[in-house]
């Protein structure tokens, strides 16, 4: 059984490789059960199809962006809405659409979702899977989607940005081995060619940074799991460690990460159109801890933020959807004539009691 | 290496059985590295060992409480600060400690630290590595840990309060299997068997549910890996869901989560007497999803927390650390002499505009 599934996989790959299936596809849910449900509870996001008209409030999503922590997706949702000049109704502020689900943060800027999927591939996964369903029950048509992410580098430097060219996982195999009903079910991490070179054409030429593709290793410990040395447990000597790693160099592994893996095989199995964009934090080749100050850490966490921002840009341009050159001063709820203006006010106001 | 290094495994599992290993030992950090450090961070915490005085903060820690979200583990905190009359300063109140760590969330009450861990094997594997790392910088004598959570009962009423005896994964083997430097590294997902026999006596004779002591599945999926079919993909019948999940009962497999594989292991591996206490939401014999009112839902998820609070208590009582019959109107930062006059003065008070 499992075999013959793994078997069908594969053919599934060379089909989806050839025919390249993510142009014009709609998501595909892999689910007719779902049908004779009364309701489907997305228990971790805090929605349901018949509790809320989902329709309605995401039926206009284009792009669906991830990110670790909420911290990052609210930023994340902040910036882009600056870059696209959003508006909203003067009084109202973004809120995160799954504050009582108390799992994932998730923020919507008009076609773009922002959402925190934590760590590990068990997170990404729950988060997938209620995505990809609230992606049907909105009936959005061809969602892209962006994993947005911090990574270890392997002979790179830190600020590095890697578009993953496929995820790998701890022993080199470019497949989510998942158990369901006690047998071992491998789905291929792929992630769509295409959109890798149309991301890279967007890195700018006076950027400071390097932007690749590359091959992502996604591992299920941070520590014992990334060859580090600075876990609670360590059974390796400092040799062993470097020769590992150099081993994963001369298998094409570029960076390495924990969501990847299961990120490009879920939105691969329901014909989501993808990518995983990362910046490098540090070179593992060199150490395990990062010594880089906060402030560059942050404008290095910002770099495939931009990356991604520009590829939403350029694709909501081209199909009219927002105006090139937007006024960025006229974003979220304030409406500015006079930056400088503005500055005098704030400071005026902040300065009585 | 691999063989070799799980056939050690395998050895020292049945040394630890004969010997009883948890008993009078102090948190073994396998991990000679450390000590050559300058400093080690404690990244998803926020925490360091030379920014941050961690023998001051955290040395007098006897019990950690883990539990999913942080929404739960505040909620221990503060259920758990009321049960043992722990005082705080006029004016002050419990902080978040990993706030600005944008991950985890910890409180701490006295001996006792309450962390949420998020969701899956990854998420919790992180944090144990950090928290074990952090008992011994804080040089703390024989800690206990405990996983605090939900689950899916399987052939088990909700409601019902499962005491973990062991581990298993979604091919019911009692091991963590974790790639390290690309070989599979098998740890034996152990649980002391004192600690659960202690916990179920603690069970009292008028609650109106069972807690019984029984095996944990933990899988790396919500849907597929948990039988479900109700997740984005589904390509199982009814019958072989059925049949399987028949199987997990006819194992021993009483229920059904996330987590306790890796936090088995990592206590285990570190020498640290450990317990899974989770109640089961539903019973997967008969539902997939959960039709329980939100009251009865949260009456359920206090029962663990209970029986694992009356745990702490009775060890504090025995040590002298805290009276009998503590005066639970005086915890917190407020000490009360009447509760019936504090409600009349909130009344009054909020009556005011």
């Amino acid at each position: 059984m499992t075999s013959s599934r793994s078997n069908s996989v594969h053919n599934s790959v060379d089909r989806d490789e050839d025919r390249d299936e993510y142009f014009d596809t709609t998501v595909r849910l892999r689910n007719p059960n779902l049908e004779l449900l009364d309701q489907d509870i997305l228990y971790h996001l805090g929605l349901g199809s018949e509790s809320h008209d989902l329709v309605e409030m995401f039926g206009d999503i284009k792009f669906v962006c991830m990110a670790g922590t909420p911290k990052r997706c609210e930023s994340f949702a902040n910036y882009i809405m600056k870059e696209l000049g959003h508006k909203l109704p003067t009084g109202t502020r973004l809120q995160d659409i799954c504050e009582y689900s108390y799992r994932y943060s998730m923020y919507k800027v008009g076609p773009v979702l922002s959402i925190s999927h934590g760590m590990g591939i068990p997170s990404v996964g729950i988060l997938l899977h209620e995505v990809i369903k609230l992606m049907y029950h909105a009936k959005v048509q061809d969602p892209i989607f962006f994993r947005i992410g911090t990574s270890g580098g392997v002979g790179l430097e830190g600020g590095t940005v890697v578009i993953s060219e496929e995820a790998v996982d701890g022993l080199l195999r470019p497949f989510l081995d998942l158990p369901v009903l006690g047998k071992i079910v491998s789905r291929p991490a792929l992630l769509d060619k295409k959109l890798q070179r149309e991301l890279k054409l967007l890195a700018e030429p006076d950027d400071l940074f390097p932007t690749l593709i590359g091959k992502t290793m996604c591992t299920t410990d941070f520590y014992e799991g990334q060859s580090r040395m600075d876990g609670a447990f360590c059974d390796f000597t400092e040799t062993e460690r470097m020769d590992h790693l150099q081993t994963l160099k001369d298998n094409g592994v570029v960076n390495i990460e924990m969501e990847s893996l299961a990120f490009a095989a879920l939105t691969h199995h329901a014909g989501i159109k993808a990518a995983v964009v990362c910046v490098t934090l540090l070179d593992r080749l060199k150490s395990d801890q990062i010594h880089y100050p906060k402030e560059v850490l942050e404008e290095w966490q910002q770099r495939p933020q931009a990356l991604v921002c520009r590829y939403i840009k350029k694709y909501l341009l081209k199909k009219g959807k927002i105006l090139n050159n937007v006024d960025t001063s006229c974003c979220g709820a304030v409406c500015l004539k006079s930056p400088r203006r503005f500055k005098l006010v704030q400071q005026e106001s902040e300065s009585y009691d």
